[in-house]
């Protein structure tokens, strides 16, 4: 029934996603052999500390992994088989099972990429070859070459930070830097749970955050100073970045006051208003943003996501486990206000924005150009296409509004998001797609034909502004 | 005036929208032969069940149709022809005017490839060809061949579903059936008068639920047990899918008592704020959620369009004349709460989504994700490109954002939404645009070149995931 | 290190943009000797006038620039060189040190495009060619074939229309007109700063409209005497089109004497609440309407644009100084209802739509479908796409938008809506992209292969509907 069929590229081979000769060269010879800086991710700090080396492929690959889960459930696989009790080899089939029905989805190619980059295998998972990549996998993993540091050497990554509760002992930061491991292993400061006072845990959470900093939090001063005594630790220990991850930004009028009742009525049990919660936030963001342009770090926020829709799931599986979903939030007016509040004080600190819904692109792309003061290269910036936009459009997308309203040439580029030990090799993904562009306009006279200076901007984009911008 | 020009692919030829090799035979081998399960339009019942033959071509195509009427009134063509008194062959020259002026809407694609397929006709319709093209598509029409059973018949439909009110008797599919039409020809439930509370005529079209269930609507409850009645009937002639169409999912709070008060108040005649119109269709969506899981149905929902724009086109025509366009409803948060609200009492029926505006489309096609469960493959489906979007663009962004987000190859694919006999080709578009994709990605090296298992998932698209989705 | 690389197009020849025969056809054999038709551009009327001659390079092209200063302050150049007090080689210099790193930016290729089109260089701008080129374009600048009205010709330009406040003498247009200018020169009517009743200068500005309408401005009626008296004056003076540029449109409910009491209250200096400055814009703006209906102008809405965003900027520099972005305000509703209201008086002028986030492309393509009456050809428009989307990609998604959703064939086509006399280039770029698109088409045989018909369509985009559409 097969016809000839000519100029058909092999699936995932060197030249995977380049389309030209330029594409061809600019990656291989210019993205290639740049160190990574992964400068957001969730990975286990104790799990680098300890070197820790997984039991099995399960362990390692589909264990914490709700983009898998959702495809499996999807697909229509029982729960048991995802985050239930049945055994290692018994959900690996059945991830196995799941992986020819995922393509064009970015697991299939993260999937094969990350077999071939760490483990050499090429052949395609699927029922037929699941027991024999399962065995073959785990087998290395159980070797030291296989350990946390090591397949972070073996990426040659020069940076990784991770994402950290304010009230983090960051003993695993220290405990690694301490044992000299030669990765740049930084923490980042993510405090959420202290914004975010309408949940249930709030007060619980701030008696913590009181604990952590050795005093008590009664009142929004007391608060604040709460904090700042953590982002001072944070900074001693490395730290060079927040992150903050909300529905949308808040920046409505307050005085101190106001939020002073506010969060003493929260403390005292009592729920808050939406007015009230949004008075609060707009106050506890703004003062975190002058902390943190007060020590001379990066700002991020991750915008738009519509958590935990299912309340079935979430009672029984918790937060982050696959039941997330993209937002329709309004962005602009109130993002413009909160930068400008912290800009008029010149406590404006160099920000990452990234947004969920591709929709808003473009305001991003153009809402970082409003800030660009002229004291930093590319101060502000407008950050890499993120989880669900994590995948060839979503990067393609954010990449082309960012270099149509703003300067690509500027950007720091792509970073992982994940929990994963095995997902670097989405920054060779990245690259790819990031010469390929480049060398797409090249090929069809949008961009002259001069490969060494293309290459030179490749470069930046892939290691050299993330390294001056965060300065590791 | 004209070089030389190579490689110009003929217009609309056997490999229309196939631009390789891979994606010919993945449309020839695979997705061509599969029948057609066209699960939603808007085709009149009782001209399935009197097997009626149309006089002309301008009663079949251009009667009826809001798309070719607003491309004529952007031209500039007066009403007279359009919806006017202007005759049959008058009305069929305007649009053979029309036509030229269509490029690159689908109008062009659609107008040709349905001469072409039902009629044999390969001439390009416009001014020169008019006469002709309607005296011989007039005169094939009048032959028992072209009548709208054997219209069916001659595009291999296996199912066609309807789109009904409740207070519809079904005679017609009844009638189809006892004549043992071997198309499976369904009811759908559409039930939005008796949740559009706002509408003139709601309280006179609750009278008339009322006689249709055999009862008096004087309450909530009252209400309830008409629609459950309905929906009792509609299940035993066949239906076995639901259809709302709203501007925006609501699913704000509400009690039982306060809905009983807001239906008792329009019901005597009064208007209802807001609110009061958000808690009612909050509290009749979900019952209605309820019964039709209950039924094991699968319930879909259109949303986002603004419909009747022009108040003074509506007096003249009435709804679906042409005057309706996308709106930019917010819809992730009351969706993702309506879903939740019964997917938390194991009550979430099949689900499609269907978004007008596709900004929404990653909402839509990630909102899904929250959703299944792992009962059944594909439970929550996004639904394919609709009415506007129902072009080559439209439908390579559904694809490519279900594909990125979710399991493509769960899609139930393609339905016509028409309200005309001479729309399923469409169903060609689609399977072309589908192969295309895939086609398209084998030659990139982005997906193995296995055309089997490949074609296999075509065919699933095409076919086989509807038949089991909807069990027909 | 660089491999052979086979058919790499030329970057900026002859086919820039072309990429294949047809569209190379369409572009040079129909579209190019078109005259230029810039309906919406912001040229100072005085500097042609004048016939003025500029002094160098960067008074002509930087300063005013706010794309290329967003640029630079990306890229980390202090605002001296951008604004500030260096003097125009330095400020040159500093622009070409910039251009490398604006690759895929727009700039990029309107730098180019402005350089080899007007002054004859084909040479890339860098800081190694800066001076050479600021030298040699200088000398030209200085000779009178350099002269505003000169370079208008030399662009082949046959209309012109200016952006002018309703208080403007508008005496620059006469003396044009009366030096027998042969450009049709006309003004627009744009009266933001009487419909924006919540800024700070809205009384004073009343009190200078009243003074250019010869009366005082002291009640709602007055108010709409004095913009009739302008409306009366700026069509004598060869007026044709309004424009507004809005956040979004109004179209709340409202009686006379609610606005009269509103409008009175400010007067007095006092402010008003954010319903109330509803309820007044949705009126100034219902009157304004009837007043450009009854006149049979054009009318523009530029929408979406969120602006000023750096207060400690707009202190520094006021406002069009580069700290605008995209906003992310709901568009349908009010702007359904707005030209409803207009048009179910039979007071709906033809209009056109812009809107800045393209993410509203498909709402607008859809919404001039409701009001298209079959009274004019195109009544109706989706305009070109605009500022941050005035690139590539951005008006590929307009054109597609407007395709898929409604008639290309109609659509009146570019505009600069610059500050510049050297922004003419941007009417080639959207022509090439135009007929690429077309091109491309035919060669995919999505369109049949018959360039004569299609380049007559072109020829209409590019020039004839613009000029059946102002009656210029």
């Amino acid at each position: 029934m097969q016809a000839i069929r000519h100029d058909v590229k092999p699936f995932l081979d060197e030249n995977f996603l380049l389309e030209n000769r330029t594409a061809e060269i600019l990656y291989h010879d210019y993205a290639k052999a740049q160190p990574i800086i992964d400068y957001h991710n969730h990975l286990p700090p104790d799990e680098i500390a300890s070197d820790k080396c997984f039991l099995n492929l399960t362990a390692i690959w589909l264990q914490g992994d709700h983009y898998k889960w959702r495809a499996m459930r999807t697909l229509g696989v029982p729960e048991r088989f995802i985050t239930g009790e049945a055994g290692g080899l018994e959900k690996f089939r059945k991830w196995a099972e799941t992986v020819p029905f995922t393509i064009r989805n970015p697991l299939f190619h993260w999937t094969h990429l990350e077999l071939q980059r760490y483990f050499g295998i090429t052949e395609l998972l699927n029922p037929k070859t699941a027991d024999g990549i399962y065995e073959q996998c785990s087998a290395l993993l159980k070797t030291p070459e296989y350990s946390t540091r090591n397949l972070l050497r073996k990426m040659n990554v020069a940076a990784v930070c991770s994402t950290d509760d304010p009230i983090d002992t960051l003993e695993y930061h220290r405990q690694a830097k301490a044992d000299g491991f030669e990765v740049q292993f930084r923490p980042a400061f993510r405090p959420d749970k202290a914004v975010l006072i309408e949940k249930e845990d709030f007060p619980a959470y701030l008696l913590k955050l009181g604990q952590a900093a050795g005093m008590e939090i009664s009142s929004f001063d007391t608060l604040l100073e709460a904090l700042r005594t953590r982002v001072d630790f944070f900074d001693e220990n490395g730290c060079r970045l927040s992150d903050h991850g909300l529905e949308q930004m808040y920046a409505a009028s307050f005085t101190p006051n106001q939020v002073d009742s506010i969060l003493k009525k929260r403390l005292a049990g009592q729920g808050v208003a939406p007015e009230e919660s949004q008075a609060y936030q707009s106050a506890v963001l703004y003062e975190l943003g002058r902390m943190y342009a007060a020590k001379g770090w990066v700002q991020q926020f991750h915008l738009g996501a519509l958590r935990n829709n299912s309340s079935r799931m979430m009672r029984q599986l918790g937060p982050d486990t696959g039941f997330d979903s993209i937002g329709d939030f309004e962005q602009a007016s109130a993002l413009a206000r909160f930068l400008n509040r912290l800009d008029s004080e010149d406590k404006l600190a160099k920000t990452i924005l990234y947004n969920l819904n591709p929709r808003d692109n473009e305001v991003m792309a153009t809402m970082i150009g409003n800030f660009n003061d002229g004291s930093v290269r590319g101060k502000m910036q407008f950050g890499s296409a993120w989880w669900f936009l994590d995948q060839k459009d979503g990067m393609e997308k954010q990449l082309n509004a960012l270099s149509n309203m703003g300067l690509l040439s500027c950007f720091i580029g792509m970073l992982t998001d994940s929990r994963s030990f095995l997902s670097f090799p989405r920054h060779e993904y990245f690259r790819r797609l990031l010469c390929n562009l480049i060398g797409r306009d090249v090929h069809n006279g949008e961009l002259p034909d001069d490969v060494e200076w293309l290459g030179g901007i490749v470069e930046d984009i892939c290691y050299g502004n993330a390294k001056d911008y965060f300065g590791v």
